[in-house]
């Protein structure tokens, strides 16, 4: 179940031709009854914005945090694509505005795909009939989750649950992208709904949040895409439910398809877990550990199972944080190997069976703080240099 | 020619036990009369600085910036080592300056290989040997070229002259480095040397500026080093000749040096030139240069041979830059594929053909002032994940 599991919620996934071979490549998801509701975004942060993100930008505010349909393509990032990218990313929302009964500033756009190739705008007729096919549950939010994908190798899918008072709300999302991942937004796309209500200014702080700790704490290649969008509707259905519990529901949900993403990476055999303790701040935690989980050298060691610590430890020392070698200690697998900046020793064996794993934990204390953060990376194997040598 | 280019050095390069199989792993550069010369160094902005970093800083700065001898070892960083670390660092100068009949403050070192390693003390009395071995010429400075490359495939050499005035003198230099290559130094090495006459400040300002537009000017993988050094020493023995020219040569020698460190890059086939121009200043237009040139993205697309521009406007976006895409061009080999931010019809069997070349060159002009600035990168191949898979 995923952006279907809240009420009031329906979704198609469909083919256009934008991708050869009548490859799913268009999702929709829209309330149930074309009115439009309380709705939030967040946005890359790249200046070379797509022209969905431009559209969709300029649509939440012109309806003032509402939105009936979100519409998403894959196969063409349309970006760096010009005044006619934007074109069609407008008749995109008003061809699905006119299908749902909405006004066309209620249609929100994403797009993901190749970055500078025209989009093909012949593609636009076939829109209105897999709008028209759109419907409630778990079939139809699997097909809108399986339509955004491009090397992604599995659909993401997640949901959440909030009890409290005898209201019972749910949040479920979708989300795609397996590289040009980082933080700050990268190619991703996702897309939460939930039934409980809130206002648009309510879901634009939980969503904030909630990007905070799972899509901002990721990365795959550093690289930041023009298209990263992603998106929060709440139909209010299941009535309010307390703020708190929302939000943690939001993030769960969004957490859950960072690790999905992240797990799928491209080329990726593991994830890890790189968590910094004792920093200066929690800013300062973050920024190290996003350091180390960016460096080329400690993914290529992930990928090698090889407990190379000293690598961390460079990183540790060039994040431009607050670091002293003789303060610094790391251990893999909650096995420590390096203790006030030098080898300790420690059960070799035990720490290669956890690099073995799927799941790889690196700890970092930097020894001058009370500041913690974590990131998720992947490693970096041939497949993903497979993936990226060519686009043809 | 390298490092015993300018009158009045010699050198060696010796095996002490480091690495296995008795390969060379000890370089030494000193005076040809033991003297002390006017020197200058550049060291790691990594804080998790190396022993030997640590100690080279310190003589320098008891020296009042004058050193008799640079001694070098490769096979292990001597990083994340403890006291114990700092004590051999220390000794290995101690043994050089009796040896050469200098302070130890007098003697500079430098070390590279792995980090976290404890350094096998036990080698320091096979130093003595090599360092009394040292010579003039041409054949003893490749010798110690050779001593200090780990992954590297081929020593770095370089020479340069200047012609003023009825003083020629000459700067030649030697370096090492494959890897852990980022702007702000990386795990590279380089000693330069030269025969003009200058003070101390005067060869510190003079080596800031050429480290500037060669090392710190280019980037294999983003890693920065706990080790690297560049130091410049002058022996005088020509005279005086202008700073401008003197200036000159010495960048030149650490350009070449740096370019050849980038085509020995690990996995690499090719390099790419990444220039930008009409950028808001001269800073901002390195910086951005800098994030194309850094992007795993765009340097698996060098490895392929793809001309996907797209990715190379998506690092210019995200670089944190004055940034507008509809003012932004980019041209490969000089034929331009983007111009106002989208597509514009081009030869396209130009453009491969030029990609597929030894040096790439990449123009990207953001439109938006008059900065200009250049990156020198590699591709990121096959080779450097099995490089760095593993250390074992």
């Amino acid at each position: 179940m995923s952006v279907t599991a809240a009420r009031g919620f329906v979704a198609a996934g469909g083919a256009i031709g934008i991708k050869a071979a009548r490859q799913l490549d268009l999702a929709i998801v829209a309330t149930a009854d074309g009115k439009a509701v309380p709705a939030a975004g967040v946005f890359t942060q790249n200046l070379a914005t797509a022209a969905a993100v431009q559209v969709s930008r300029e649509h939440l505010g012109r309806s003032e945090g509402q939105a009936a349909a979100v519409v998403l393509t894959s196969g063409n990032a349309n970006a760096a694509t010009g005044p006619a990218g934007v074109r069609a990313a407008r008749r995109l929302c008003e061809i699905v505005a006119a299908e749902v009964g909405a006004a066309p500033e209620e249609v929100l756009v994403c797009q993901t795909g190749l970055i500078g190739v025209p989009f093909p705008a012949g593609v636009l007729d076939a829109v209105g009939p897999v709008v028209a096919a759109r419907a409630p549950g778990a079939r139809a939010g699997r097909a809108a989750a399986e339509a955004i994908m491009t090397t992604d190798t599995v659909p993401k899918e997640a949901v959440a649950y909030v009890d409290a008072g005898g209201v019972r709300c749910t949040v479920g999302g979708m989300a795609k992208g397996a590289a040009m991942l980082a933080p700050h937004m990268a190619t991703m796309l996702a897309v939460v709904t939930t039934d409980a209500a809130a206002a648009p200014s309510t879901l634009r702080a939980l969503l904030g949040g909630a990007v905070d700790v799972s899509f901002n704490a990721m990365t795959v290649d550093g690289c930041t895409s023009t298209n990263d969008t992603v998106l929060l509707l709440a139909s209010g259905e299941a009535g309010a439910v307390p703020l708190d519990q929302l939000g943690a529901a939001v993030s769960a949900v969004c957490r859950s398809l960072a690790e999905q993403m992240v797990a799928d990476a491209e080329g990726a055999t593991k994830t890890a877990r790189i968590v910094v303790t004792g920093a200066a701040s929690d800013a300062e935690a973050h920024v190290a550990a996003r350091k180390v989980a960016s460096s080329l050298l400690v993914k290529c060691s992930l990928n090698g199972e090889d407990p190379y610590w000293g690598r961390v430890v460079s990183e540790l020392g060039s994040a431009g944080v607050v670091f002293e070698l003789g303060r610094t200690s790391v251990a893999y697998g909650g096995i420590e190997v390096c203790a006030r900046g030098a080898a300790v020793p420690h059960d070799a064996d035990a720490v290669a069976a956890h690099m073995a794993g799927k799941a790889v934990d690196i700890r970092c204390d930097l020894g001058v703080g009370q500041g913690e953060g974590a990131v998720l990376t992947s490693d970096l194997g041939y497949g993903y240099l497979d993936e990226n040598r060519t686009t043809s």
